[in-house]
């Protein structure tokens, strides 16, 4: 099986055997073309197969899945926007199978993670259950009754949930949506613009609230209250047994688990209480995803 | 088929045959008791279907079907909770089965009426889509994947989604849920608060926004900002083909319609923009979906 995660930036793959064990891992930059951003990605996982072909020439993928971030119709295959690699209706599914004339998958990187915890991880014992991932932005993915659901690809969007709608605007165009106040991103951008200090990442706002500085401690509370009422949201109306939070900022592990169960727990009150866990499977869950996918359609 | 719909204050009772005509119809009221409620509701509907069979002597009914409002585990046929009718951990369609000699079912009547309108009404183009009752609560029905969605018999709860933390106390407990701005009781409620005139329906404060009465317009208006807010944030979510609106307040028509579906437009961005439609089957759509679900057990 190949795996292939695109992002902006860099994009990692990995070739693994049936049983799911990854035999080889390359991490290189994602081709950066204005011009052919498809065409450009599909000649890099074409050089990232020929690459694994050479490394291991006795393993003969039979599948490859790919995934990318932004909204996608994971059955029609097709990347119906993503603002970061600027893409547009790209029937992506099919680019691949033509290129590596291999079955192929195609789904975003909020399902890919949500499909790895959810055969593999943290999501196993439930039917239905979100799997939100938490990082520079907070995407999800819905599993009802024990299936994946996409929406047309645009189930999940948890992220443009709209949590204040007097709010910010967001990039999205909406305003006061959860990502604007909650995302990693938010987190930094909120901070910078109070203090003006430059931070790189959410963590480094979480180091300085645990070091009392109340602007941080702010900017993290205010984070936590967005999330855990957009998360009362989803319990209200989905009713899901249990929230998943995967992703970078999610790392803060009690930090962030402890308030945001004590958060959830007042807003809620008649409804089902979904229990509230951290991902299993780390960073790499996204190529497991993709494999997993590529392994359904062999 | 028998059907129940039992409400605090009145139960409704009809006999379909296996067509879905409905051959006979009564409207009693409900039997108050605070010592053996269960016990008496089941009394009263082994009076109803006696009476069915005298008026209809030829009509053996092979399966009843009841609905109650408040939280039911359709699955497992148990009134979880219902503030109204006084209930928790009935085991309604067991106690059913066991007084009238006929396999049953129970659900609630948010789900009664959104089986009626997904297998009939105008929820039936869609395979993804959620009813909404807008009466004097809300209440919805979720249908993913052409499945309906129940969550252990918590979904729906859209009447309790918070769009507002800081806002009103609900009966429920939580602060500042839909159902404190935007249900028909809240309609009445606030604008009783803001004028001291008591009004019988939201249909009144309808008429009085209509008239030019500012009060009723902040009123009507402050409700529907929410309903879009709450509808928003399941577009996100879920990303429904469609939304549907049964209920009292619903038959408002393009009064409700037209404004919030222009507020719910001006919410969105990239998101999946459900078609906002009104429910087509009336009030007795409850009945039908009760008759609906006892056939799926014949």
């Amino acid at each position: 099986m190949l795996a292939f995660d695109a992002r902006h930036g860099s994009t990692k793959a990995a070739l693994f055997d049936n049983s799911g064990q990854m035999l080889g891992f390359s991490h290189t930059s994602t081709p950066v073309c204005d011009v052919t951003p498809a065409e450009s990605l599909m000649l890099h996982i074409e050089d990232l197969t020929t690459q694994f072909a050479r490394d291991f020439p006795k393993v003969t993928p039979t599948a490859a899945g790919l995934i990318a971030p932004g909204i996608v119709d994971d059955h029609a295959g097709i990347a119906i926007l993503s603002a970061s690699l600027r893409w547009a209706n790209v029937p992506y599914k099919r680019l691949t199978e033509d290129r590596l004339r291999l079955p192929s998958t195609f789904s975003n990187t909020a399902r890919a993670i949500g499909e790895a915890e959810f055969r593999l991880g943290a999501a196993r014992p439930y039917k239905n259950v979100v799997v939100v991932r938490f990082g520079t932005r907070i995407t999800a993915s819905l599993f009802i009754d024990g299936k994946a659901h996409d929406g047309g690809g645009f189930a999940g969007g948890i992220g443009h949930s709209i949590v204040d709608a007097q709010g910010e605007k967001c990039l999205c165009g909406s305003h006061g949506c959860l990502d604007t106040v909650a995302s990693g991103g938010a987190i930094v951008r909120r901070y910078a613009n109070l203090t003006g200090d430059a931070v790189t990442g959410a963590e480094d706002v979480l180091e300085r609230a645990r070091n009392g500085d109340t602007a941080a401690e702010g900017v993290w509370n205010d984070a936590l209250e967005a999330l855990a009422l957009a998360i009362s949201q989803v319990a209200a109306v989905i009713a899901p047994e249990a929230i998943v939070i995967a992703g970078g900022v999610a790392r803060a592990g009690d930090e962030l688990f402890v308030p945001l169960r004590r958060r959830l727990d007042d807003l809620l009150s008649f409804h089902r209480r979904p229990t509230v866990l951290p991902a299993i499977l780390g960073p790499d869950s996204t190529l497991l995803g993709a494999a997993l996918r590529a392994r359904s359609v062999v």
